[in-house]
């Protein structure tokens, strides 16, 4: 069976669970109309069924591989990747100034789950190059925007992010690329990048790297970054890719999964750049791309997992031992709490991109602390539901799911890294319990407040789950406060089963406000008894602090018996 | 850093916490004294960390593979089976009457460990001609064993298992593979197998093949099933390989992990075979060799977590991005509490292992009921620790992770089908809330009434865990007398999160008794706090019920937005 993209559910959790209608009041996204997304999410579903997800497997098969230091990219890759740039797909949440669509991203990171379902190594690329586009809207001048957005929304030319190098992972502020001016307003950029996602490709004449990078005399750490564009092609005269830059992909990284998507080693060498932005304040501008690539790779787990859940499902109807498996109690109990966290998932990332959208529209504080509030539950939620959710799938199979044929087991390598990139989960959670309750938990207070809201407006129709919402509301406000409470490395070491709790309980909410809106309350009772269920021990894990972890000495962590 | 065998670990665990002395004190295993287990374990640790753990990655890198029909092993492991079989490692725990050593299987299992967190790949082959050696034991003829034993203890020749077709996997009273007497005492056997574990050998001199097979005329159903052996070389007057006989293998699977063990599709083309047991009593013979197998594969899901851990924290050691990212409380909570499971983990298996001894050096009814119960629960529970503990030990290493050269993805990779084969985690959940309290609960209550005993022991040193314990043990009593009450559908369908509650209160049982024994509670206290803090959901999920699954319709559970 091959994946159909979920076009009802998807504008269903739109329409009906997370508000989308309030955007198409506001002036800016007047044109999303209810007819208009029906329309795109139509027409994107089925560019996911017929172009994107046919080469998913290809990608597994021939990787992409570097010949004579150029990139050679999947079997059927630059058609499918064709076929998205003419559908206009890159630009839809882009400024129309340069082309763009205008569109919310809700919509855009709707489009997005379809296509990163059919193909996520093929998927990175566009994702990558709306990053940058949105980079360069908020921080490009006004000559790289006329020269590069108009590019990168055809999708012509693509775009990539260079951060990471060998010794400056999580610790971005860590790294030793230099950027010396030449005189003449640009600047040579050298050093070495490492996992560059697309940093070479054949599917575009241009690939446009933004680079971070130190000046002369800028002081250490992230307040020394600035951010600089570094093409592969120098623009010529007419704004075509014209003599060469110096830099050039050294290598490819050999991965668990999305084989299609090259990882490439980036050496730059003296290679001219622009600045992006103002100098030393390159990590404002890297932090756009990467917050708006942040909610992406959480809907790159929704997405995964949807496409290895509708395989494993298939599968449990079509298979018989001892009756259809569906049927057997185990495996059901398998695919319903998978179902239920996928709509789960999926709500709080469209929620967290209509937060993102109100934020834009309206200019509203509140909407742009709601946004960053959800951003980190989005992206380590959204991941962690994916490999689990694939796992799952694959369980599902039994032993037809550890051949590779079968096609499960490329679901479970593939999704593996959207809980690594984009900042780990680890990182998430730490930025949801530091910097996103910096603010003395005002955000999420305010979340919680509208959480209770629809609880009240559910405890006619469904008493039973509007009670256990509120209970599970009131429990995760009294922790987070107790949580505040605490000193930094404490609040850590609770982080990750913080973020978890949080998630479950907008997922709950999320289906809670389903059942009432479509009558129908099986899925929001699965989440809500098996799943919900586990709040209590997180929040209480959260709570334990990190003087247990400190005890135990170096030694018995390594498992000797003695420190 | 390479693998180090935890010989001081396990050798603590067997002597103050799974009471391996007592095994001393039986005549059957009087030999096992405290200084041989000592000589044994340091031995097969070097063994592990010298020979067999230097060809893992050849193993991956250059899967087995056929060649004009013929087997051509991974580079090195023809010469690490080599030491292994000479070293005697295979017959530590087989009759003396045929060059076994008699040693208890808790003493096996714990070289298992070791060998299999060496090489997974390589030590299934040894692991599954120790269950057909177990097997020919029990239900052999005198003229089988004294044929086979000494080869396949000596690991002259290999042993497998032949159960699954197409369309009998779960539900292995599918079969269809015919036996046909041939007149001479002998069957002709014909059929296909699939997913058969080194089906073919270039490291052994014959591969003995245990056959599932239905004699002309029987009953439908596992009731009509009997077990032959079929060798690939039929053994000649001086008992060496001789004629081929008429099988072959058809070809290998590609596999998400374990590339290093052939994993066969067999053909039986009318091959020559000897009954094993009574005619249509093939299922009782095959469960002799499955339930070593399935301990046997608990064991494996550690020794995975273990070499995958050790090499996560050794890199946390050293991985610097803000200091040495192992003081990082999230990071450190992830080693922490995975070093807590895996501790936790071995000892169940470990005492599932002197259950079994002492159910055969005494006879005892109890003893083989307590290795009955603990059979399933240290099968899914040690394989659900070995990939949670290998994905974590991933996440760890963040980017490195993902990329294949480090290694941490083959941990992952291999170590997921140990969920998987010799019954599924699904089915081992099952066959605990099914035929493991078939017994009214007497086992599981006899055995609570044990950790409690624990509990009282720990009540002054260690009166805060042993107060949780004793709350943990009531509550999993409750849960298992209303599980009782249920029909056997409502059952299952808890039958998984029972699982997980079960063998965490026993982790939790065990972490105390060593933290009463040697004085340093640090680990046992982070078991505790984070892990058997789980429990009470898991326990409340248990008693949902299928209601609400059957309630789901096919088409929601699909993800339509109607049934």
């Amino acid at each position: 069976m091959t994946y159909r993209a979920p076009v009802e559910q998807i504008s269903f959790i739109l329409n009906r669970v997370v508000a989308f209608a309030q955007l198409a009041q506001t002036e800016r996204f007047a044109e999303a109309t209810p007819e208009m997304v029906e329309a795109i999410l139509t027409e994107a579903g089925r560019l996911a069924n017929e172009v994107i997800a046919p080469v998913n497997r290809n990608g597994d098969l021939e990787p992409a591989r570097l010949e004579n230091g150029s990139l050679r990219s999947s079997p059927g890759f630059a058609e499918a990747f064709r076929a998205l740039a003419e559908g206009g797909w890159i630009g839809i949440a882009a400024s129309p100034e340069h082309g763009g669509m205008g569109l919310p991203q809700a919509l855009n990171m709707a489009v997005n789950e379809m296509v990163a379902s059919g193909c996520l190594a093929l998927q990175l690329n566009p994702m990558l190059t709306q990053g940058q586009i949105e980079a360069l809207e908020h921080h490009g001048s006004a000559e790289l925007r006329e020269l590069y957005l108009p590019k990168l929304i055809s999708g012509e030319w693509s775009g990539t992010m260079n951060l990471t190098e060998p010794g400056a992972g999580s610790d971005v502020g860590a790294l030793t690329t230099r950027a010396e001016p030449d005189g003449d307003g640009t600047y040579r950029v050298t050093g070495q990048k490492i996992f560059i996602t697309w940093g070479d490709s054949d599917v575009t004449a241009n690939v446009c790297h933004l680079v971070l990078a130190r000046l002369p005399g800028s002081p250490a750490g992230t307040r020394g970054i600035s951010l600089f564009m570094v093409p592969k092609y120098l623009p010529d005269a007419e704004g075509q890719p014209g003599a060469a830059n110096s830099l050039r992909t050294v290598s490819l990284e050999h991965k668990l999964g999305i084989h299609g998507s090259p990882t490439c080693v980036m050496s730059f060498e003296g290679a001219r750049g622009w600045l992006v932005g103002q100098e030393n304040k390159g990590m404002a501008a890297m932090f756009t791309m990467m917050n708006a690539a942040r909610l992406g790779v959480g809907v790159q787990g929704v997405a995964q997992a949807e496409a290895a859940l509708q395989k494993a499902t298939a599968y449990a109807a079509e298979r018989v031992q001892m009756g259809p498996i569906i049927q057997h109690p185990d495996v059901r109990r398998m695919l319903a709490e998978s179902r239920a966290e996928v709509f789960a998932a999926r709500a709080i990332c469209l929620a967290c991109a209509v937060a993102l959208d109100m934020a834009r529209a309206t200019g509203g504080a509140d909407w742009a602390a709601r946004a960053a509030l959800l951003t980190p539950i989005a992206k380590a939620h959204g991941t962690d539901v994916g490999s689990r959710v694939a796992d799952i799938a694959l369980q599902v199979h039994g032993g037809m799911g550890y051949i590779e044929e079968t096609g499960a087991a490329q679901y479970l390598r593939d999704v593996r890294i959207t809980q690594i990139y984009e900042g780990t989960n680890g990182i998430q959670a730490m930025d949801l319990v530091g910097r996103k309750l910096a603010d003395d938990g005002a955000a999420a207070m305010a979340l919680l407040d509208e959480i209770l809201d629809g609880a009240k407006a559910a405890q006619s129709s469904q008493p039973a789950m509007a009670h256990q919402l509120w209970q599970a509301t009131e429990f995760l406000r009294e922790t987070t406060l107790e949580l505040l409470a605490k000193p930094l490395p404490d609040r850590f070491a609770g982080a990750a089963p913080y973020l978890s709790a949080f998630a479950r309980l907008l997922g709950a909410h999320f289906h809670l406000r389903a059942a009432v809106a479509d009558g129908s309350a099986c899925l929001a009772r699965i989440y809500f008894s098996r799943v919900l269920a586990r709040n209590t021990a997180d929040l209480a894990i959260a709570l334990v602090g990190g003087a247990d972890l400190d005890a135990l000495e170096d030694g018995l962590l390594a498992g000797r018996m003695a420190g």
